[in-house]
Protein backbone atom coordinates (compact mmCIF):
# COMPACT_ATOMS: atom_id res chain seq x y z
CA UNK A 1 0.00 0.00 0.00
CA UNK A 2 1.41 3.26 -0.73
CA UNK A 3 2.04 5.83 1.85
CA UNK A 4 0.80 9.20 2.47
CA UNK A 5 2.25 11.69 4.81
CA UNK A 6 0.16 13.01 8.05
CA UNK A 7 2.77 15.76 9.30
CA UNK A 8 5.16 15.87 11.89
CA UNK A 9 2.54 16.38 15.17
CA UNK A 10 1.53 13.00 15.41
CA UNK A 11 0.66 10.21 17.90
CA UNK A 12 0.70 7.38 16.56
CA UNK A 13 0.66 4.56 19.18
CA UNK A 14 -1.95 4.28 21.67
CA UNK A 15 -0.82 6.01 25.25
CA UNK A 16 -1.02 4.51 28.72
CA UNK A 17 -3.05 6.81 30.91
CA UNK A 18 -1.35 7.42 34.32
CA UNK A 19 -1.68 10.09 37.27
CA UNK A 20 0.83 11.55 38.27
CA UNK A 21 0.79 13.29 42.14
CA UNK A 22 3.06 15.92 43.79
CA UNK A 23 2.62 17.28 47.13
CA UNK A 24 1.96 20.69 46.13
CA UNK A 25 2.03 24.03 48.67
CA UNK A 26 1.28 20.60 51.25
CA UNK A 27 -1.67 19.17 49.21
CA UNK A 28 -1.80 16.09 46.90
CA UNK A 29 -2.21 17.48 43.33
CA UNK A 30 -2.80 14.44 40.59
CA UNK A 31 -2.63 15.69 36.88
CA UNK A 32 -3.05 12.81 33.77
CA UNK A 33 -0.47 11.98 31.76
CA UNK A 34 0.17 10.05 28.61
CA UNK A 35 3.57 10.45 27.44
CA UNK A 36 5.28 8.01 30.29
CA UNK A 37 7.55 5.18 29.51
CA UNK A 38 9.90 3.02 31.71
CA UNK A 39 13.23 4.04 30.65
CA UNK A 40 16.12 2.21 32.78
CA UNK A 41 16.14 -1.44 33.35
CA UNK A 42 18.31 -1.00 36.92
CA UNK A 43 18.10 0.33 38.88
CA UNK A 44 14.16 0.73 36.95
CA UNK A 45 13.40 4.00 36.16
CA UNK A 46 10.04 5.77 34.71
CA UNK A 47 9.62 9.01 32.60
CA UNK A 48 6.83 10.69 32.64
CA UNK A 49 7.24 14.66 30.01
CA UNK A 50 5.16 17.52 31.25
CA UNK A 51 4.40 20.62 29.67
CA UNK A 52 6.52 23.12 31.24
CA UNK A 53 3.37 25.46 32.19
CA UNK A 54 1.99 22.54 34.45
CA UNK A 55 1.41 23.23 37.89
CA UNK A 56 2.83 19.97 38.59
CA UNK A 57 6.21 20.93 37.21
CA UNK A 58 7.85 23.20 40.33
CA UNK A 59 7.10 20.55 42.98
CA UNK A 60 8.42 17.60 41.19
CA UNK A 61 11.54 19.85 41.76
CA UNK A 62 11.03 20.89 44.93
CA UNK A 63 10.32 17.74 45.82
CA UNK A 64 12.57 15.25 44.22
CA UNK A 65 9.86 12.68 43.79
CA UNK A 66 6.38 12.07 42.19
CA UNK A 67 4.13 9.47 41.75
CA UNK A 68 2.55 7.57 39.07
CA UNK A 69 -0.83 5.74 39.76
CA UNK A 70 -2.46 4.36 36.54
CA UNK A 71 -6.47 4.33 37.07
CA UNK A 72 -8.59 1.53 35.96
CA UNK A 73 -11.44 1.92 33.21
CA UNK A 74 -14.38 3.01 36.00
CA UNK A 75 -11.98 5.75 37.37
CA UNK A 76 -12.15 7.71 33.69
CA UNK A 77 -14.15 10.31 34.57
CA UNK A 78 -12.24 11.44 37.77
CA UNK A 79 -9.24 10.71 35.56
CA UNK A 80 -10.26 13.00 32.75
CA UNK A 81 -11.03 16.00 34.74
CA UNK A 82 -7.43 15.86 36.59
CA UNK A 83 -6.24 16.69 32.68
CA UNK A 84 -8.92 19.43 32.83
CA UNK A 85 -8.38 21.48 35.82
CA UNK A 86 -5.00 23.04 37.30
CA UNK A 87 -3.95 22.37 40.44
CA UNK A 88 -3.09 25.87 40.01
CA UNK A 89 -6.73 27.23 40.72
CA UNK A 90 -8.48 23.75 41.76
CA UNK A 91 -8.12 21.24 44.93
CA UNK A 92 -7.90 17.73 43.84
CA UNK A 93 -6.49 16.66 47.01
CA UNK A 94 -10.08 15.38 48.00
CA UNK A 95 -11.17 13.75 44.54
CA UNK A 96 -9.56 10.40 45.63
CA UNK A 97 -8.65 8.42 48.58
CA UNK A 98 -4.17 9.43 49.04
CA UNK A 99 -1.95 7.89 50.91
CA UNK A 100 1.70 8.04 51.06
CA UNK A 101 4.94 5.78 51.19
CA UNK A 102 8.43 5.60 52.20
CA UNK A 103 9.52 8.52 50.22
CA UNK A 104 5.98 10.87 52.06
CA UNK A 105 6.04 13.72 49.51
CA UNK A 106 4.78 11.44 46.55
CA UNK A 107 0.75 11.13 47.03
CA UNK A 108 -0.43 8.06 45.82
CA UNK A 109 -4.12 6.92 44.69
CA UNK A 110 -5.71 4.28 46.76
CA UNK A 111 -8.29 3.76 44.44
CA UNK A 112 -5.92 3.26 42.02
CA UNK A 113 -4.93 -0.30 41.09
CA UNK A 114 -1.19 0.02 41.02
CA UNK A 115 0.81 3.16 42.27
CA UNK A 116 4.34 3.64 42.22
CA UNK A 117 6.74 6.24 44.34
CA UNK A 118 9.63 7.82 42.19
CA UNK A 119 12.63 9.69 43.56
CA UNK A 120 13.47 12.26 41.16
CA UNK A 121 17.04 11.38 39.50
CA UNK A 122 17.81 13.34 36.03
CA UNK A 123 15.06 16.54 35.04
CA UNK A 124 15.51 16.64 30.67
CA UNK A 125 14.81 20.22 29.67
CA UNK A 126 13.29 20.21 26.19
CA UNK A 127 11.83 23.36 24.23
CA UNK A 128 8.26 22.94 25.50
CA UNK A 129 8.88 19.89 28.12
CA UNK A 130 10.38 18.90 30.89
CA UNK A 131 10.99 14.94 30.74
CA UNK A 132 11.32 13.96 34.57
CA UNK A 133 13.18 10.43 35.05
CA UNK A 134 12.59 9.08 38.72
CA UNK A 135 14.00 6.02 40.00
CA UNK A 136 11.06 3.29 41.05
CA UNK A 137 11.30 2.94 45.10
CA UNK A 138 8.64 1.46 45.43
CA UNK A 139 5.28 0.13 44.12
CA UNK A 140 1.95 -0.67 45.09
CA UNK A 141 -0.91 -3.08 43.97
CA UNK A 142 -4.43 -4.07 44.91
CA UNK A 143 -3.97 -7.36 45.64
CA UNK A 144 -7.21 -8.41 43.93
CA UNK A 145 -5.55 -7.14 40.85
CA UNK A 146 -2.88 -9.57 41.25
CA UNK A 147 -2.13 -13.28 39.78
CA UNK A 148 0.88 -15.25 41.06
CA UNK A 149 2.33 -11.64 42.87
CA UNK A 150 2.07 -9.99 39.50
CA UNK A 151 -0.11 -7.36 37.80
CA UNK A 152 -2.80 -9.22 36.02
CA UNK A 153 -3.71 -6.45 33.15
CA UNK A 154 -7.57 -8.15 32.59
CA UNK A 155 -8.39 -7.05 36.26
CA UNK A 156 -6.29 -3.84 36.27
CA UNK A 157 -8.42 -2.93 33.66
CA UNK A 158 -6.19 0.05 32.43
CA UNK A 159 -7.30 3.10 30.27
CA UNK A 160 -5.45 4.14 27.06
CA UNK A 161 -5.22 7.12 25.11
CA UNK A 162 -5.26 8.33 21.44
CA UNK A 163 -4.85 11.23 19.56
CA UNK A 164 -5.75 13.17 17.70
CA UNK A 165 -9.20 11.58 18.00
CA UNK A 166 -8.66 11.77 22.12
CA UNK A 167 -10.15 8.52 22.66
CA UNK A 168 -10.15 6.92 26.09
CA UNK A 169 -9.67 3.04 24.99
CA UNK A 170 -10.22 -0.34 27.09
CA UNK A 171 -7.24 -3.21 26.78
CA UNK A 172 -8.52 -5.57 24.17
CA UNK A 173 -7.72 -9.13 23.84
CA UNK A 174 -4.49 -10.74 24.30
CA UNK A 175 -3.21 -11.50 21.19
CA UNK A 176 0.13 -13.41 21.63
CA UNK A 177 3.15 -14.08 23.87
CA UNK A 178 6.01 -11.93 23.57
CA UNK A 179 9.78 -12.98 23.05
CA UNK A 180 8.27 -16.22 21.84
CA UNK A 181 5.48 -15.45 18.71
CA UNK A 182 8.43 -14.89 16.78
CA UNK A 183 10.57 -18.27 17.49
CA UNK A 184 8.49 -20.03 14.66
CA UNK A 185 10.56 -17.67 12.25
CA UNK A 186 13.84 -18.42 13.89
CA UNK A 187 12.92 -22.29 12.95
CA UNK A 188 12.07 -21.60 9.54
CA UNK A 189 15.50 -20.12 9.26
CA UNK A 190 17.17 -22.98 10.37
CA UNK A 191 18.03 -21.30 13.71
CA UNK B 1 -8.44 -1.86 48.95
CA UNK B 2 -5.60 -2.58 51.04
CA UNK B 3 -2.58 -2.08 48.75
CA UNK B 4 -0.07 -4.80 48.64
CA UNK B 5 4.04 -4.03 47.62
CA UNK B 6 5.34 -5.59 44.73
CA UNK B 7 8.72 -4.40 44.34
CA UNK B 8 10.38 -1.86 42.23
CA UNK B 9 11.04 -3.49 38.67
CA UNK B 10 7.32 -2.95 37.85
CA UNK B 11 5.70 -2.89 34.55
CA UNK B 12 2.17 -1.36 35.38
CA UNK B 13 1.02 -0.35 32.14
CA UNK B 14 0.43 -1.46 28.72
CA UNK B 15 3.03 0.06 26.34
CA UNK B 16 3.30 0.35 22.76
CA UNK B 17 4.95 -2.08 20.91
CA UNK B 18 7.13 -0.05 17.54
CA UNK B 19 9.82 -1.30 15.67
CA UNK B 20 12.65 0.74 15.76
CA UNK B 21 15.00 1.03 12.32
CA UNK B 22 18.39 2.01 11.65
CA UNK B 23 20.72 2.36 8.95
CA UNK B 24 23.50 -0.50 10.23
CA UNK B 25 26.61 -1.26 8.09
CA UNK B 26 24.49 -0.71 5.03
CA UNK B 27 21.63 -2.70 6.02
CA UNK B 28 18.30 -2.24 7.57
CA UNK B 29 17.71 -3.09 10.53
CA UNK B 30 14.83 -3.38 13.45
CA UNK B 31 14.52 -4.03 16.93
CA UNK B 32 11.07 -4.28 18.52
CA UNK B 33 11.00 -1.50 21.53
CA UNK B 34 7.65 -0.92 24.25
CA UNK B 35 10.16 2.34 26.06
CA UNK B 36 8.88 4.80 23.85
CA UNK B 37 6.97 8.05 23.95
CA UNK B 38 5.97 11.41 23.26
CA UNK B 39 7.96 13.90 24.92
CA UNK B 40 8.25 17.31 23.12
CA UNK B 41 4.95 18.94 21.97
CA UNK B 42 6.50 21.23 19.50
CA UNK B 43 8.72 20.80 17.94
CA UNK B 44 7.05 17.26 18.11
CA UNK B 45 9.53 14.35 19.72
CA UNK B 46 9.57 11.09 20.54
CA UNK B 47 11.74 9.02 22.74
CA UNK B 48 13.10 5.70 22.93
CA UNK B 49 14.98 3.90 25.99
CA UNK B 50 17.36 0.93 24.62
CA UNK B 51 19.51 -1.14 26.24
CA UNK B 52 23.20 -0.14 25.70
CA UNK B 53 24.04 -3.28 24.54
CA UNK B 54 21.46 -3.64 21.45
CA UNK B 55 22.85 -3.64 18.38
CA UNK B 56 20.65 -0.32 17.01
CA UNK B 57 22.43 1.76 19.87
CA UNK B 58 25.61 2.92 18.23
CA UNK B 59 23.75 3.07 15.00
CA UNK B 60 21.68 6.08 15.49
CA UNK B 61 24.65 8.26 17.21
CA UNK B 62 26.59 7.42 14.31
CA UNK B 63 23.47 8.30 12.10
CA UNK B 64 21.96 11.04 13.65
CA UNK B 65 18.47 9.52 13.27
CA UNK B 66 16.31 6.77 13.36
CA UNK B 67 12.47 5.22 12.64
CA UNK B 68 9.65 4.28 14.65
CA UNK B 69 7.01 2.24 12.63
CA UNK B 70 3.48 0.58 14.16
CA UNK B 71 3.59 -2.68 13.09
CA UNK B 72 -0.22 -3.50 13.17
CA UNK B 73 -1.39 -6.94 15.09
CA UNK B 74 -0.65 -9.80 11.78
CA UNK B 75 2.46 -8.57 12.02
CA UNK B 76 2.94 -10.04 15.06
CA UNK B 77 5.13 -13.19 14.26
CA UNK B 78 7.62 -10.59 12.24
CA UNK B 79 7.64 -7.77 14.90
CA UNK B 80 8.44 -10.32 17.84
CA UNK B 81 11.32 -12.00 15.77
CA UNK B 82 13.10 -8.99 15.69
CA UNK B 83 13.25 -8.62 19.53
CA UNK B 84 14.38 -12.14 19.48
CA UNK B 85 17.27 -11.94 17.14
CA UNK B 86 20.15 -9.42 17.06
CA UNK B 87 21.59 -7.61 14.18
CA UNK B 88 24.93 -8.14 14.78
CA UNK B 89 24.53 -11.71 13.97
CA UNK B 90 20.90 -11.86 11.78
CA UNK B 91 19.90 -9.59 8.96
CA UNK B 92 16.61 -7.75 9.37
CA UNK B 93 16.80 -6.41 5.90
CA UNK B 94 15.04 -8.87 4.09
CA UNK B 95 12.57 -9.27 6.26
CA UNK B 96 10.41 -6.45 5.40
CA UNK B 97 9.28 -3.89 2.75
CA UNK B 98 11.79 -1.17 3.38
CA UNK B 99 11.35 2.63 2.19
CA UNK B 100 13.37 5.94 3.33
CA UNK B 101 11.71 9.08 3.40
CA UNK B 102 14.17 12.43 3.50
CA UNK B 103 16.75 11.63 5.80
CA UNK B 104 17.59 8.55 4.14
CA UNK B 105 19.29 6.72 6.42
CA UNK B 106 15.98 6.25 9.10
CA UNK B 107 14.86 2.76 7.44
CA UNK B 108 11.16 2.52 7.35
CA UNK B 109 8.50 -0.85 6.63
CA UNK B 110 5.92 -0.18 4.09
CA UNK B 111 4.13 -3.24 6.05
CA UNK B 112 3.67 -0.49 8.93
CA UNK B 113 0.94 1.78 8.95
CA UNK B 114 2.43 4.41 10.52
CA UNK B 115 5.77 5.17 10.47
CA UNK B 116 7.67 8.04 11.62
CA UNK B 117 11.38 9.28 10.94
CA UNK B 118 13.47 11.19 13.39
CA UNK B 119 16.42 13.19 13.63
CA UNK B 120 18.12 12.54 17.12
CA UNK B 121 18.29 15.65 19.30
CA UNK B 122 19.63 14.27 22.53
CA UNK B 123 21.01 11.16 24.19
CA UNK B 124 20.08 10.77 27.88
CA UNK B 125 22.99 8.17 29.08
CA UNK B 126 20.88 6.31 32.18
CA UNK B 127 22.94 3.32 33.64
CA UNK B 128 21.92 0.56 31.67
CA UNK B 129 20.04 1.96 28.57
CA UNK B 130 20.24 5.17 26.60
CA UNK B 131 17.42 7.08 25.59
CA UNK B 132 17.12 8.65 22.41
CA UNK B 133 15.04 12.06 21.92
CA UNK B 134 14.30 12.91 18.05
CA UNK B 135 12.77 15.30 16.66
CA UNK B 136 10.03 14.19 14.19
CA UNK B 137 10.80 15.28 10.36
CA UNK B 138 7.67 13.53 9.09
CA UNK B 139 5.59 10.48 9.36
CA UNK B 140 3.58 8.47 6.77
CA UNK B 141 0.42 6.37 6.72
CA UNK B 142 -1.49 3.91 4.68
CA UNK B 143 -4.10 5.87 3.10
CA UNK B 144 -6.44 3.31 4.47
CA UNK B 145 -5.81 3.04 8.17
CA UNK B 146 -6.20 7.01 7.97
CA UNK B 147 -10.69 8.15 8.80
CA UNK B 148 -10.42 12.49 7.65
CA UNK B 149 -6.79 12.26 7.11
CA UNK B 150 -5.98 11.01 10.67
CA UNK B 151 -4.97 7.67 12.35
CA UNK B 152 -7.97 5.55 12.73
CA UNK B 153 -6.57 3.13 15.49
CA UNK B 154 -9.56 0.00 15.20
CA UNK B 155 -8.21 0.10 11.41
CA UNK B 156 -4.57 0.72 12.65
CA UNK B 157 -5.07 -2.41 14.50
CA UNK B 158 -2.00 -1.90 17.02
CA UNK B 159 0.10 -3.93 19.53
CA UNK B 160 0.18 -3.48 23.04
CA UNK B 161 2.67 -5.01 25.63
CA UNK B 162 2.15 -5.86 28.92
CA UNK B 163 5.06 -7.42 31.58
CA UNK B 164 5.98 -8.97 33.31
CA UNK B 165 4.04 -11.86 31.84
CA UNK B 166 4.85 -10.78 28.64
CA UNK B 167 1.43 -10.52 26.46
CA UNK B 168 0.86 -9.10 23.22
CA UNK B 169 -2.81 -7.30 23.39
CA UNK B 170 -5.39 -6.09 20.99
CA UNK B 171 -6.91 -2.69 21.49
CA UNK B 172 -9.77 -2.94 22.80
CA UNK B 173 -13.50 -0.58 22.89
CA UNK B 174 -13.90 2.75 22.67
CA UNK B 175 -14.56 4.12 25.97
CA UNK B 176 -14.54 7.54 26.28
CA UNK B 177 -13.36 10.99 25.39
CA UNK B 178 -10.56 12.62 26.61
CA UNK B 179 -10.89 16.04 27.63
CA UNK B 180 -14.41 15.78 27.87
CA UNK B 181 -15.76 12.87 29.68
CA UNK B 182 -15.04 14.37 33.52
CA UNK B 183 -16.45 18.19 32.35
CA UNK B 184 -19.69 16.42 34.32
CA UNK B 185 -17.55 16.57 37.25
CA UNK B 186 -16.64 20.20 36.60
CA UNK B 187 -19.80 21.46 36.36
CA UNK B 188 -21.10 18.95 39.36
CA UNK B 189 -18.34 21.54 41.24
CA UNK B 190 -20.81 24.28 39.71
CA UNK B 191 -17.71 25.67 37.56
Amino acid sequence: MEKVSIGTSVFVFPMPVVLVGTLAQGKANFMTVGWVSRVNASPPMIAVALGKHHYTVPFIVENGTFSVCVPSADMREKTDYCGLVTGEKTDKSKLFDVFYGSLQTAPMIKECPLCIECRLVKAVELPTNDVFIGEITASYADEGCLSDGKPDFKKVDPLLLTMPDNGYWALGERAGKAWSDGKKLMSNAGK
